[in-house]
């Protein structure tokens, strides 16, 4: 600290979207804060996007220009070599190889390349002696990387949450608030350019899956494993549920959960019921929230902007001013080659249900869905039948705590009982 | 990261009390998962109390005993001084000194002490190549100083909020809940040992007062300066705002602010109104929270347990991991001789108040109330008053933003009217 001034640190940034403009506009705008925070000098020297002519919001002009990302990441005018184009192979997941062997450190928002080639990645890197890091792969602005690896580093950690896809939240939030149906809110979402190109990356929890199995590795010093992450997306709540769900005292949510359990490593990003008086159920549009349970710890909360320019750029630029300024860790927390192989938990942990049926207006309708559920060794918490004009009223039922497979093997045999109309609907509760 | 394995980090703990007992209770229970996450073991090698025959929930047999902190602080087999003793003169503050000058390192949960001394303990520690962490100083188990000294080094902080004082927030949510007055629930809480020998620390905002110039120093570059923070405590806070807030959509809140505006640096820490809806309302009891606004990031929310042994150890330790991987930064995110003097701004910035008056029920009174309201400068943007058997009733006021000087005219010109009863009650409204 009392030692001469450091070297620049420079930056080569690769994809000039909106992220990639986001972190050119910060280091131009607040070249004398970073500098002074760090103490030294961050520039960039050289950029690369695909196309040179499109108009972008920054002024580019000073910095050295390559249409190969691979060819970016080898200058020998780059310390850091910035990610920001996305994708899981090609060029993202190359100019990332050859900036490690090339010397340089890497700071990335490709969440998709670390849940498929995290463990390589890491490997590689750390084999070099060089640094991958990634605070804006995972809920946007919120420094929870950080957080989960380094604040709460002396703490077991019991359970990672999360609603980390602010279109998911956003969609089932205003399918609450409009009244409108899945499909017409969708579309808004696809309108309004809140939606991946692949919008299942989205709607179909692959994104947040992603985001949790990053999570999971650094919480529980295991390898990525994204394939273990049992995806379930937003496409079948119904407006029915949402509205249902909040007479019983819930919000629904896409939530992703990972937690060690004598079963194993659980990993889940599926639509779930939170209380809605919780910090998870109060979540408006498109925040995102993580929650870290740790066993000294207890529960911490962060709470942000899950994308947009300035929330992510602020991610990378975290990332940049902690190599600035010496800091180098393994890149999940642990070094990679002592991470675990995860045991993937057959089942998730028990947990209280609830339960939507359509029942028949028949004498003894109730008495039979409540054997079925005696009989799967589902007791019942909580219930409640609805006034009706038609030959069938909606019943909700809130379950004690109970496992998957007896949920399972209920649904299964309402059919048979002939006094359920169409298909019953089970989702998960999950206590915080 | 691949190379031989490091030296253990070797630490001695002043003060055997519920923080340095739980971190004594991490450092036996996570030993394997320290040394993995930080490359080397983490060992606690002396520590350090008055009274050595106290019973203490840990076993501390196998570790050198000083009944003299300032002697643990020099001791050759020390690397880390971790000081949990409280107190900002005397021995807390001796000792620290002491360890920079023995070329340790220091870990301190000591909010007063950094508060008081930040400043010249920052450049005694910086000066000889040392570091001080303080992570647990500032809202317990919450990884707060690192996220706004690290995670989100690339943002100009616009505004830092925060509940830091559990025990306040413990008393106004009780006193709402319970509809109990304030002399009631606060000798409650004192019975049940929330509350410091000196009382005044909690519920006159001393503590959460010094808490909010330690982030403030960090989120600005500027000099610690607690004499500069305007302090109010709870105490003149009755049932009766605490209701009549509520019915306007409002919580009262003991919160902390600090921001950079263009009449200089503005630190408060008082009673505030905030919307019942946000994450600030919505915070019950003895949780902590900390709001920090970013200019890329916007809002980051933080939440979590703002004291108890097992939270502010987590946060002491977060602070031994980095020093066990090696990460050295300046105390307050700048090389201390580079912070800046604060210029404190003379006036808080406008804001809406909540008024609450007790109008005689006489003719005309209600004007003169707003003839006193226009003559000061003061718009109403909401009115309410409640029916009443009395000769006088309850009127409550929402104002436009506002100067605090208006408002002071206004209320010192009240009781000329003739139409107002007892003190009237003002509250300024932080908006979120």
């Amino acid at each position: 600290m009392s030692a001469a001034p450091l070297a620049p640190l420079r930056l080569g940034i690769a994809g000039l979207g909106t992220v990639g403009i986001g972190v050119v506009k910060i280091v131009q705008r607040h070249a004398d804060l970073l500098a002074a925070r760090s103490g030294r000098p961050v520039v960039i020297t050289a950029v690369s996007a695909r196309d040179r002519t499109k108009n972008r919001d920054a002024d580019l002009s000073s910095y050295a220009w390559e249409v190969d990302p691979v060819a970016l990441a080898q200058r020998a005018d780059v310390d850091v070599f910035i990610e920001v184009m996305g994708g899981h192979e090609g060029p993202a997941k190359d100019a990332t190889e050859a900036a490690f062997k090339a010397g340089k450190d890497v700071v990335t928002a490709n969440k998709a390349l670390l849940a498929h080639h995290g463990q390589a990645l890491a490997e590689l890197a750390e084999g070099l002696g060089r640094t991958i890091r990634f605070e804006a792969a995972v809920a946007g602005g919120i420094p929870v990387i950080k957080a989960l690896t380094e604040g709460l580093a002396g703490n077991a950690i019991r359970r990672v949450m999360g609603v980390m896809n602010g279109t998911c939240n956003y969609i089932l939030t205003r399918m609450e608030t409009a009244g409108l149906p899945y499909d017409t809110v969708f579309e808004e979402a696809r309108q309004l350019g809140y939606l991946e190109a692949d919008p299942n990356l989205d709607v179909g929890g692959i994104d947040a899956g992603h985001k949790l199995a990053i999570l999971a590795a650094i919480a529980f010093g295991t390898k990525v494993s994204f394939d273990n992450v049992l995806l379930e997306g937003i496409g079948r709540i119904s407006i029915d549920d949402i509205r249902r769900a909040g007479d019983m005292g819930y919000k629904i949510k896409l939530l992703g959960v990972a937690q060690m359990t004598g079963r194993g490593l659980e990993q889940r990003m599926t639509p779930c019921l939170v209380p809605a008086a919780s910090p998870l159920g109060q979540l408006q549009g498109g925040t995102n929230m993580v929650v870290i349970e740790g066993d000294s710890v207890g529960q911490i909360v962060l709470r942000g902007a899950g994308a947009g320019e300035g929330p992510t750029a602020s991610a990378v630029m975290g990332d940049v001013m902690d190599l600035a300024r010496g800091l180098h860790l393994p890149t999940f927390g642990q070094p990679a080659a002592k991470l675990a192989d995860p045991v993937p938990a057959a089942v998730s942990a028990p947990a209280s249900y609830y339960l939507r049926l359509q029942l028949m207006d028949k004498p003894g309708a109730l008495a039979k869905v409540a054997t079925v559920l005696g009989e799967a060794g589902v007791s019942i918490s909580r219930m409640r039948q609805y006034g009706h004009a038609d030959a069938s009223a909606p019943v909700l039922i809130v379950t004690h705590k109970t496992t998957p497979d007896a949920i399972a093997v209920a649904t299964a045999a309402f059919p048979a009982t002939g006094v359920v109309e169409g298909e019953p609907v089970a989702l998960r509760i999950e206590e915080l």
